[in-house]
């Protein structure tokens, strides 16, 4: 069987992720690391995988079945996405909910330009939440779905919390709200804002002699990160913070409550408890970028989403396998 | 917009909980159901919509995008499913593990030979689990998944207990054990047995003067129904039966533990609460004719699965729609 090649667009936490995630997967095969860093200066993991500068990505054409794009979602992906879709087949785990349409037209016209497939928004969530949101919508159209994160740590909330004077070291978790949550698999809490669903829990290490005072009303005073939760901020030291706040675990879930009937009420709940984000993430892009392959060889071309996948192929098993051991 | 023809093909609990299930889905109608009793001696819930007698079934080729078959696995499946996928597109629930590639065959070639698109196996389990278990599989490669049932009422087993002489009502609930969930969710117990993941509670309401022992002696001993299981029999009158026992709960859940690499482990858990089992599968049966109704238009011949369906094709809302809304 040949192998599907796959290549990685940046090599941060999320690249490291998905080359993890190649590992665990013999019919996948990586076979490049794009980086916008001096390729010299660049160790990977994968020994004998070539570490390539990002200006010489048209070197790749032809030689890689999917390129998965690891990027930030404010200013990397929108410049990455259309660039590699024009060249390769792509998947990226596009993140930005409100301009998810606007992303989308952009990589349509381009991949559909140059005869490829991109997928954009895999991962969590968006991306397996998103499934759900579908499926359970779908199987109970009367009802009320409600997604919470958590508990968790906000990449996007921890850099914000360091990006204050005085803060040395930072981390923001996410946490869920118990009363929410209880309404949620209730039925209820439909008009719940994100606010009143989760908390946002800090822990700080002051540089010597900050006032301490002003980084945590700096925190809780801080507009759409912040200002509209219950945030709590904990002081700590360097030990503490080294010892107990090095990972990146998250998760959270999707519940939807409804009724089939007068009376009779049901409960779908998808639930994710991740001890390394971007390791759970890089899986979830591996799995759809062998989708995204066997899509690709079938003729599809342009824009599509997870919600565009049969479940099949994003397995290497054969329909015949997974009809005898799955179903 | 034309709506999507829809037919059900027996009116047990299940093809009642169908007929439920289209009540809340504006983009189908019901145009007909057939049944094996006379026809005019059946009052179905929905006014103006026709019943005709299984041995007419032809009369309605051509009127009908998808039937629903909702018939019993052991014996009706085998029959129906392949003559009704000569004559429609079809959707049915047939659970029979072990004989799905049979089922699978035989449906496949009547399906092709007409032009038809049939898809079994479709509820919650096969169905939504199965796809939970293929998800979680194609994402974590190296883990374990686990399927308990439960609370919930088995209808094969309560049939088994008030096929027993002396017995005048019967019901059996699946539990699953708390401590082999408590492994699942921790990633252990890949190799437990159907009976060490679960106990059975019977409710029996006995004939007057007959052997209460001898009826418990009966279940607890029945070959692969109760022998394997940790089985208690309880005996109630027919006042505490009629009031506590009536309904048709189920639910369970799918859970797989797997690692990304040497120490980062994660849990992905799907869970339903169901009041009404019939009435959950039927809503999930109409989801997937639905998706049945499209493939079909798109071409798609044969036999087919869960597996094989786009997401998106099981909502009425479009594909803009979604992303902007669920994704």
């Amino acid at each position: 069987m040949n192998k599907i090649s796959i290549a990685i667009a940046g090599y941060g936490n999320l690249g490291r992720g998905v080359e993890a995630a190649i590992k665990k997967s013999p019919d996948l095969e990586l076979v490049a690391v794009l980086s916008r860093r001096d390729p010299a200066s660049l160790e990977i993991a994968t020994e004998g995988v070539p570490v390539i500068s990002d200006k010489d990505a048209e070197t790749l054409v032809g030689k890689v079945d999917v390129m998965i794009i690891c990027g930030g979602s404010a200013t990397d992906l929108p410049v990455m996405g259309p660039r590699f879709a024009k060249l390769f087949n792509t998947v990226d785990s596009f993140d930005t909910h409100a301009k998810i349409p606007e992303y989308f037209a952009a990589l349509d016209s381009a991949a559909r330009a140059a005869g490829n497939l991109s997928m954009l928004s895999v991962g969590w969530d968006p991306g397996m939440f998103s499934l759900n949101r579908l499926y359970a919508e779908s199987i109970l159209p009367e009802g009320n779905s409600l997604t919470f994160w958590g508990p968790g740590v906000s990449q996007g909330h921890s850099d914000a919390i360091r990006r204050i004077a005085g803060v040395k070291r930072g981390i923001q978790y996410t946490m869920p709200v118990e009363n929410a949550i209880k309404m949620a698999r209730n039925g209820e809490g439909a008009q719940l804002t994100a606010g009143e669903k989760h908390t946002r829990v800090c822990y700080v290490v002051a540089e010597a002699g900050a006032d301490k005072e002003a980084i945590r009303k700096a925190i809780v005073t801080m507009p759409n990160y912040f200002a509209d939760y219950d945030t709590t901020v904990n002081f700590i030291d360097d030990e503490e913070f080294l010892k107990n706040h090095a990972g990146m675990p998250h998760g959270g879930f999707v519940v939807r409550s409804g009724k089939t009937s007068d009376n009779k009420k049901h409960t779908i709940e998808y639930n994710l408890k991740l001890e390394s984000n971007p390791e759970f993430t890089g899986s979830v892009l591996v799995a759809f970028a062998r989708a995204v392959s066997r899509m690709a060889k079938h003729g599809m071309k342009g824009a599509c989403t997870v919600f565009d996948v049969p479940p099949a192929y994003l397995s290497p098993k054969s329909s015949e396998q997974l009809r005898k051991e799955l179903l």
